[in-house]
């Protein structure tokens, strides 16, 4: 029994929150405007997350370095970026689609919006610029104004010579980072997913301009086989092209990848051919020149850019609605996070059967010999073991480890599996190296006429 | 030879740039005023220096929960922490100690600063708040009006009860975070030591009111043991106790951790008894209760904070600083990073002797085994040898790997070690087994009596 509906949302809110997932930013002050907190679960699964994308954008790679630059840049930046300017007149926004016009535009005339067709859809006309604005030093005024960025891709344009001298690398080649941006959103909503405050996961890589369209192809096919390695069902996935009306000032060609969300199929990454307007804009506001040496065919030029760009909680909402399901078990709703072990907060929970008999002492064992081989491990003797499985299915743990009255005898306990419901008898001595083979392992989500009933 | 003077600082930050560890923020537009930029090997470091304090504070103990709180929060939170109050006054900062005093505060009627005791070292009085103001929302005005956070902890504080029920914690327990912070500091400097914007790895220890003092030396001992075993030499660290007179004014005792600095002796973590002024504050102004109920003695309260404050820009630059060692090899200067093995950006670097004779193509099978393995290693094949391993020197690569004529016919490499200079031969197949054993042992660096000149 699958749940499609829109009141998936709401369960999902309120598991993350149960579980400490997320929780509402500034809670018991009635909360901040869409801003969220990561809890115990939430902020393990977001490092996971983070660090499998490091590993496959960085530290498998010999073509791309990292970079981790400050959220507080020069205001001239934004000037060179198009922020300031192109955020600075009256703006009304399409409630449905999320994009942004000038109230003068001739194509909003009919009350239609040009993108996605909605009727009566825009807000009131606004002077409104996306960006935070604040001031650095002690005199508020228009010399001390800076922005917090609302993208971290500058901050990797700006360093392009920088990380292309120091690390000695040649084009092509990469610069990935990752790191909070802040855009001043007129209509956020949908949970985490479109928030003032967020995290980005941006890689740019610099070619030869002649090379730009083959390597956005390349970085297109990259980006989707890495969510889907994560286990997420690719018949919720897709590559939407932008058509020539939405394609952004500084763009030659956009691919999003789209996820259907329970409110619809919308973006959580988009891969772009940036071309070189961003150097070229960077060298004519700097001053300074931005333009590669190419020591094999003694050309200087400025390389063109493709982006891989993702919002790193809308790609924690795409994993949490994918993993979330309901079925039914011997007569009960269960809910479980079908989460890649990987990414599982928990990998393993452990359990003694009850609190006596050399059972706790046994579990207590098994859980510091997890802890101590770095694989993290929740020990929990309370309530009946059905209710603690339930724990752990909402927490999206792989794998429970039960130890019973036949532990104390045969030094074997049970492992349930979270997808399967599956149990197996190992030998508590085993169960490190056991984890540790699955964790090695591909992860494929079971079909849902492989799940047993029992459990 | 080691340098001692201040001209240390300006060695660093010269190595910084070049090297990729650290560049100035938007430097091609003139840099951002005490804003700096982590390059290709600081951000591996700064993830190295995250990880292990993760390791150390959330994942080795079954006491602390991970948290990541964002950094716009309800504004009403810095009335009830006393950050809008108590920086709205005309302000005068010392320049030498930093502390801010109001400038009608009779004890700086001398002119003779009541905490380091200089003289003429007064800043003119300014209206000044320490906290980067910002709006959210299309309107700017006082009701629109958030801050940037000046410090992690709070987070955790307005999180209490969230993160107490869902991770089913019983006190005692802490809440640890690592995220960004930012202070409109009137006087930033010494590199990376006071910016406006930096991160912070904070942890708050939740006690019983009766157990507080006894909490506060156990994470004393903790925190200073963390940072030793991080191979920082004892003779540079030292507590300072705070007098009554420097007390914060939610503190009843505290202690930084001090480290010698090429500018002196200054604080890079605080150990702090914050008792239970934090979460009393938060129940006043959210009009939530926040008391902790104990199921064994049934009585409800509200409990002390021992609170772990450190920078984690500035522990990386104790790190950077007391790995920085120029030494005479042959006549000329040596500049190494005697870099701790599990923070080194890079573990290894492999290079064939020549670029011929088959030893490019052992060099690079060596390579891709390593990152394989996620061991983090640099090929390079461009300039002398001597040159290449200077390079690594300097970026305090521990082990360099050299393929050379020998090889091609015995299958052995030799690896050279970055602090002792002494090479050894190894077998090319066992070069990751060899440095994944290094990896997995202490480190202890070496005195200066042990060093070889030969290299």
């Amino acid at each position: 029994m699958e749940s499609t509906d829109s009141a998936v949302m709401d369960k999902l809110v309120s598991l993350a929150k149960r579980r400490g997932f997320i929780f509402q930013s500034s809670e018991i002050y009635g909360g901040t405007g869409s801003v969220w907190d990561y809890g115990p679960l939430g902020v393990e699964l977001k490092r996971n997350l983070r660090g499998r994308w490091w590993k496959a954008m960085v530290h498998q790679r010999d073509d791309i370095e990292g970079l981790d630059a400050a959220i507080l840049m020069h205001p001239r930046v934004w000037e060179a970026s198009g922020h300031v300017e192109g955020f600075s007149d009256p703006l009304v926004e399409c409630r449905n689609c999320h994009r942004r016009f000038r109230a003068d535009d001739p194509e909003i005339g009919g009350d239609q919006c040009p993108v996605c067709g909605s009727r009566d859809c825009f807000t009131e006309p606004r002077m409104f610029n996306l960006m935070f604005r604040t001031f650095m030093g002690p005199v508020e005024d228009a010399a001390s104004t800076v922005y917090l960025r609302p993208e971290t891709a500058q901050g990797i344009y700006v360093n392009f010579l920088n990380v292309l001298n120091s690390a000695r690398q040649k084009i092509p080649f990469g610069i990935a980072q990752m790191g909070k941006a802040f855009r001043n959103e007129i209509t956020p909503g949908n949970f985490i997913f479109r928030t003032r405050e967020f995290e980005q996961a941006e890689m740019q890589f610099f070619v030869e301009p002649r090379t730009d369209e083959e390597w956005l192809e390349y970085w297109k096919g990259q980006r989707m086989a890495w969510i889907v390695e994560l286990g997420i069902r690719a018949e919720n996935l897709r590559f939407h092209e932008h058509a020539p009306e939405e394609l952004a000032h500084y763009a030659k060609k956009a691919y999003d990848i789209q996820y259907c969300f329970p409110f619809g199929w919308q973006e959580f990454e988009g891969i772009h051919n940036r071309t070189d307007f961003d150097l070229s804009r960077h060298q004519e506001y700097s001053g300074k020149r931005l333009e590669y040496f190419d020591p094999v065919t003694q050309r200087r030029y400025l390389p063109y850019i493709i982006e891989t760009s993702a919002g790193i909680d809308r790609t924690l909402l795409v994993v949490l609605t994918d993993a979330y399901h309901e079925e039914e078990v011997e007569g009960e709703t269960r809910v479980v996070l079908r989460l890649h072990p990987a990414l599982a907060p928990l990998k393993v929970a452990v359990f003694p059967l009850v609190r006596k008999d050399g059972m706790p002492e046994i579990a207590v064992e098994i859980h510091a010999a997890l802890r101590a081989a770095a694989i993290p491990s929740f020990y929990d003797d309370s309530g009946s073991i059905g209710r603690r499985y339930r724990r752990q299915d909402e927490a999206g743990t792989p794998w429970c480890v039960t130890v019973d009255g036949q532990s104390t005898q045969d030094g074997t306990v049970t492992i349930r599996d979270r997808d399967t419901l599956r149990q197996i008898r190992v030998s508590a001595n085993a169960i490190v190296e056991w984890v540790s083979d699955q964790l090695a392992r591909p992860y494929v989500p079971p079909p849902p006429s492989a799940r047993s009933a029992s459990g």
